[in-house]
């Protein structure tokens, strides 16, 4: 059998949405189960696929099964493309697999032509209505197939109107509106060297080549990157007969949700306009009515409507968002989908259908989008504010939620305007840790440079601080007082705001509405966690992060940055008296200032585990992160250890190095200096000994973890020094403390080398986000300048550090996991990367058999809805 | 059967040398083949890594079996330990796998003590003999084996010869020599808290264990670096009966070659000493006879070594280097192994003996160590002026040969020094690409940062420059005219002389001698090709360099980095005025500038490779490498451009990247400026049609190499670039030009996504210089700073820079060439990191299967002695 690429709605069903695309899919169900939709046929989503393979040609032999089809459907409706008779016109629209709303393109009433219109104007007894469609036909043909602008069209229209005296297009007559069609084919011509085409099947064509290249136009392609679609999934073409709303006032279009879209309310919801096409519901000119005022126009296909509804919900189990048409008084079902929703609506409604009885737990489970949680994590900006808003700008949504407030431009000036209680916005070039403060204090934070990983992203998302990063576009001044965006200038105290959650940048302040976690949420969740096997812990380096998480279900933390506790006023002091030391001697005594505060913090850390694991890395960055750049800070450090100036210069020249990511920094800093080591281990078993000793019953558990390991005789070393300094301190206390030692694989060599590593470590945690940067040889800090082309030019499809690269870094950990578990079946395996808060990541890390993920506090519920539906998926669910 | 960490020597042969040592497994044969050798046994280097296994201590059940083997050379010898009749007197000796000279430790006539020494006096009748080789056993006792200092004990030496009035120790008495050994003790007592020991048992076991200790001394780890010799091979102990060279006049004790080591000369070479231990001879203090002398002194003992020399080498089939004494008469053979020689003496010596007779054509290839090539290509010092110059630092031995001159900081000076006639030297903090000319003119290149793949080191590789890299203690003064190192201050204009063969810097005028091939060189390296199957090509980016490479029989181009003719005056304004361009257009126009120069460049290198194939790589660098640094050169490039200084600050710094070696550059130029790749391509392939007109019976193979691919959209992408821009020329010439299209591999993902890009590869190029930073998580620039510590505490044994990591990186070529080769069994590979003129990395690519390897001019005889070498290993030759 030849490969079949069109499919008539009856020989389809729901469950061919890969071929059909959702919108065909659905048409062909609604077609099955008796609903009253126009007849119509499906060209697939493998026809798409093969238009690009064809480089960009529709194959003869898919035209002529087409061609078969168009005469099924001419048989069928007793209708016939051309004839002047009984004109066959047809919608077409595109319909992928996944639903896009409105980013790709519609043409309808297509069909019609210079002969066809006059015919149909007698046969109709509605001319004013024939020369409507025609002249819109022409108008979006002209916009959709040839991309001839809009803008004229509409100009030429304002024209009319301004001639006749009239305010809406509505009042055109039917004069006017041939008078229009006639101009827009003119400027047809004009504008594309070729007459308007008259041949139905020209037109056909042309119009479904120009939704499959739809399929690969911006704003479809952003769209994709924005919700994770593959390019190579295509699109499919719905062809299908017109039924038309604008045949007066019998007529008329609409479109209804089944319950609520923003509260999940249940009930019929939707807007409909009497007398229109479709687009004239959505374009504004006309204010529609809401759908309950059918009920009085016509009560007959109200109830018609209301009943199918209510089957369409029955029959999908979900909530539905459909379009009508009545032609004529008879009602006509043009498509249905689950609809979208908003987070709240979400939960509400997999919770009120559990209790309805039409799903079970684990459907309710499946049916939230795991991101969606991020909208009730965080705060989210008003939307009625939003809607009258334009952004002018945008980067990277590095981290969720809304946030406005007044700009600073210095970590300071953010702390000390926060303090005099108000909202600030920081913004930075790049944020650094010397900025942690500030930023804890800012509201949302802004930056020009850097990708998810970056440090700005990766702060503020462990903080729960709104983040848009790598605004490439935004340029500060000189003198660091404004900074231009989209051709505004925004002053330092100037209000803007952030959607860390789009990546939106505005000029303007908008209000937000907090975030709120209803009794819906803990249902939902705790019946995630009922089919969920992956252990969800959390990123955290301070108390307060760390009970948060645990207040979202975190069971441990798989990544504490110690380095993150250096940077206080009076620590980093003598962090920098330490990387000054000459001696051994001169850097442990330095290191013993330190270890007090360090073991503070953990044990504070440990209390707010209550006994959960947690898992400590040793110092990771470069020295020379812990220096200041500016030569006043340099005096200033100079004096406070009574150094000159140029011996602190010379230390600082000393420790530039050209590529920090692969410089002296984790392990190898424990190579060259034990004693960092061994202070933090003594740190982290000191503070575990006093919290056993004052919580008998807890567990304690550190989990002490190398970072940056290459080849296992670096992990021996350190081993060594971390065994020796805890078993004495643990010896001494009489107790038993139950502490591991792990390593994280994060560089390539390390998931190379597996085998070897396994054989000296308790556990492993995937550092993704350093694996990503050195598999692919890419900077995450530095990406952001072209990653823009590889998007455009469909290199890649989607950011290697927001979701995880199966293919390559993948690939390393099924080889690290295989090898570790041959020669150690009980090691412990976690990924503690940015992707671990990723659902399709976490989906991933399901299948590879990973004991654990590990992500910031405010994705932790995301990452145990994923790793429920993981498993839920496998399951068969 | 018990394990058996012991044998003596009859129960040993030649053969066992990984298990006895070198020095073990000789003395084994010559004793089984009826030499004269004092017996004894050889404990294992099974027996050191035991020791290395156990923390450093002798097991019990080892330290039994040596006792029962010094119980069997007590009844062999008919002499017994502690006795006061008949002492047995033991040398103990390291002995590892390969010759290692002077790195470890010895002890001479241990067995003595107190008593035994009086009794040995009367027993020999000579009591000055005795009481010196006490004085001897317990200086070097507590030197090796409790490390108590020598120069406490030549001072007391020196004390007694200037209280007694005389200038040579055989001038002191046997009193005096008594005298010392009391004092020794003394000392040894007040030093180690202990008695100096008198059971010769603890002497043995305290000796063993010194030796085992001696493995892993600063200077024996040092020397296996250098040679590499992996630390798991361990030293075996050789145990010997003494025989006395020190007994009187008809006593005496020499070393002696088979044939001249510095010459290859065929004919007995050497010099002894009568009355006299083994470390008189090379300690200086009397000057040793030439051997022929011993003629006169006992013809019959000469006359037998003569037949022995004979016997050994005709036994050993090459040239032998031996150790004797003499013992009242009698002659011993104490040790003999092939004999360290300089290059031309190995050369000449390995084609003697085939004209001898005495090997075959196979055997002479594999009796070269292919890295000694070196020496014959480039200039050495004067050996006689060396030997009295003292190194005043040192650094990695970047690029071989030897070099004398004045010292320069500039690249700006070295050529304007140069020019007027002065041999200079370049001293750099590093280089980099501006540097170019600079570098060309200076005899020598010393760089204080960097690495064996930094820049320096691989521009002057490509040279032929001797350059010394990363001397990490240099420091150079702030006004850039003198730099400092090893205590001594040397001046703008200074003489200095590098070694680049050893890293070593010496703050003084050496003479050089220059490279000498000789016939001898061409009929090995015929001999090598023979054997041959792995190709050889060369990384050349000039005519020059291809013209040297070709001579020393590169078989193509492997890699020319077009961006090194990037730098010249003429060329890099274009350069600049493309980066600043900020429409297609304006690129365009700039590129089209660059292209007659890059054509011209191709052209040369076609012409200079007659026919054979030539890899281009398209530009690789970021193109911040481009633009200049500091402020007068950033004026000068701003009036040049006809733009603000401003501008071209504003450029410098949006270009700026935290990690460049993981930034924007390779394909990913390419990928954004598509431009870039055409501009090349039209080059490559205008060039290739106007050489096959001159030369139409030439091939003209240009291979297009696109850099830094990590997923196959990248090169599917470039390669439509490529092949549209060459066909429209190809087709245009009317000309058949047979060009392929490749990839290096150098990310680690392209590693793992092998499958995928070899389906649009026409040929792999492993670019392990990346692909190691890349899987190491290491920046080559940067490491140097931290790998000293590595090498101190074992973690790396090698550079993987300089020798391919077979585990890690390794790892990944074979999984890339495995599935490559699964989806295009035909498709080349190669390798074109600096690792292909690597002797051990070359036998790894030939296991490995690779077509060809390639690697800088100069390596190329290395490179192909190498590859015959690996062939000949697997046929097991």
């Amino acid at each position: 059998m030849a490969e079949k690429y069109v499919y008539l709605f009856y020989e389809g069903k729901a469950s061919m949405k890969n071929l059909l695309g959702g919108k065909g899919a659905n048409l062909a169900e609604m077609t099955n189960i008796g609903m009253p939709v126009p007849p119509g046929f499906t060209i697939t989503t493998e026809a798409c696929t093969k238009y690009y393979e064809d480089d960009e040609t529709i194959s003869d032999s898919i035209k002529l099964e087409i061609l078969q089809y168009i005469r099924r459907l001419e048989l069928k409706s007793n209708k016939q493309f051309g004839s002047n008779e009984n004109p066959l016109l047809v919608s077409v629209r595109s319909g992928a697999r996944a639903s896009m709303p409105g980013m790709m393109d519609t043409i309808l009433n297509l069909g019609l032509n210079d002969e066809v219109v006059e015919s149909f104007a007698i046969k109709t007894g509605n001319p004013r209505f024939a020369y409507d469609s025609y002249r819109r036909f022409i108008q979006m043909y002209s916009d959709v197939v040839m991309e001839v602008g809009k803008s004229y069209f509409e100009k030429v229209i304002d024209e009319m109107k301004d001639a006749r005296g009239v305010e809406l297009d509505t009042e055109l007559t039917a004069e006017d509106l041939k008078e229009l069609a006639e101009k827009f084919k003119v400027e047809y011509k004009d504008k594309t060297g070729e007459d308007f085409p008259q041949d139905p099947i020209d037109q056909l064509f042309g119009a479904i080549e120009a939704v499959f290249r739809s399929w690969e136009n911006p704003r479809a392609q952003y769209y994709r990157r924005m919700n994770d679609i593959p390019s190579s999934w295509g699109t499919a073409v719905n062809v299908q007969s017109m039924v038309f709303g604008n045949m007066g006032d019998t007529s008329g279009t609409g479109v209804a949700f089944s319950r609520n879209p923003s509260t999940g309310e249940k009930g019929l919801f939707g807007e409909f306009l009497m007398n229109a096409q479709g687009e004239d519901v959505v374009a504004g000119i006309r204010t529609p009515e809401p759908i309950e005022v059918l009920k009085d126009i016509n009560s007959a296909v109200y109830s018609q409507f209301a009943t199918i509804v209510e089957t369409l919900e029955q029959h999908y189990r979900d909530m539905q968002d459909m379009e009508f048409t009545i032609e004529e008084g008879k009602l006509f079902m043009l498509q249905t989908r689950n609809g979208k929703r908003t987070a709240d609506a979400a939960l509400r409604i997999a919770v009120d259908l559990y209790d309805e009885g039409m799903i079970s737990e684990k459907e309710a489970v499946m049916m939230l989008d795991p991101k969606q949680l991020d909208a009730l994590l965080h705060p989210q900006f008003d939307p009625k504010q939003l809607k009258i808003s334009t952004p002018i700008g945008n980067g990277l949504p590095a981290s969720p939620g809304a946030a406005t407030g007044q700009v600073t431009f210095t970590a300071e000036d953010a702390t000390a305007w926060a303090k005099a209680g108000k909202n600030v916005i920081l913004v930075r070039l790049e944020t650094s840790p010397e900025d942690i403060e500030g930023m804890n204090y800012a509201e949302g934070i802004l930056t020009a440079r850097g990708g998810m990983t970056s440090h700005a992203a990766v702060v503020a998302r462990g903080m729960g601080t709104c983040c848009v990063a790598g605004v490439s576009d935004l340029k500060i001044a000189e003198d660091g007082k404004s900074f231009q965006l989209g051709g505004q200038t925004v002053n330092e105290g100037d209000f803007i705001s952030l959607n860390g959650s789009t990546g939106e940048v505005y000029g303007e302040s908008i209000s937000t509405v907090p975030a709120k976690i209803t009794g819906d949420f803990s249902r939902l969740m705790d019946w995630a966690d009922k089919y969920r096997t992956l252990q969800i812990r959390t990123n955290a380096d301070t108390p307060n992060d760390a009970v948060q998480a645990r207040t979202f279900g975190a069971q441990g933390i798989g990544l504490c940055r110690t380095e993150h506790m250096f940077f206080e006023a009076d620590r980093i002091s003598a962090i920098r008296q330490m990387i000054l030391s000459e001696t051994v001697e001169q850097r442990t005594e330095a290191l013993a200032k330190i270890e007090p505060y360090q073991r503070k913090d953990f044990e504070e850390l440990y209390e707010a585990m209550i006994g959960m694991p947690v898992t400590i890395r040793l110092l990771d960055p470069p020295l020379h992160e812990f220096l200041p750049t500016n030569p006043e800070d340099i005096k200033l450090m100079a004096e406070n250890l009574g150094v000159s100036v140029e011996d602190v210069e010379y230390t600082i020249s000393t420790l530039h190095e050209f590529n920090p990511m692969l410089g002296h920094r984790g392990v190898r800093l424990d190579i060259t200096y034990p004693e960092i080591a061994k202070m933090q281990t003594q740190a982290i078993i000191n503070a575990a000994v006093t919290v056993k000793k004052n919580h008998p019953d807890w567990p304690v558990r550190p989990e002490i973890m190398v970072p940056l390991v290459g080849d296992v005789a670096e992990l021996k070393f350190v081993k060594k020094v971390i065994k020796e300094t805890a078993e004495s301190i643990i010896e001494e206390s009489g107790l038993e403390i139950d502490y591991q030692i792990g390593t994280m694989i994060e560089i390539p060599r390390a998931a190379l080398t597996a085998a070897a590593i396994a054989e000296e470590a308790d556990f492993f945690s995937f550092g993704t986000n350093d694996l990503t940067q050195m598999t692919y040889g890419l900077s995450r800090d530095d990406a952001g300048k072209f990653l823009d082309a590889y998007y455009d030019k469909k290199i890649y499809e989607a950011d290697p550090f927001a979701h995880l690269d199966q293919t390559g870094v993948g690939r390393l950990m099924e080889i690290a996991i295989a090898d570790a578990r041959t020669v150690k079946p009980a090691i412990k395996l976690g990924i503690c990367g940015e992707h671990g808060g990723d659902p399709r990541s976490v989906e991933f890390c399901y299948h590879l058999g990973l004991d654990y993920v590990s992500c910031s506090p405010y994705r932790v519920p995301i990452a145990r809805l994923a790793a429920a539906q993981a498993a839920l998926n496998e399951a068969g669910n």
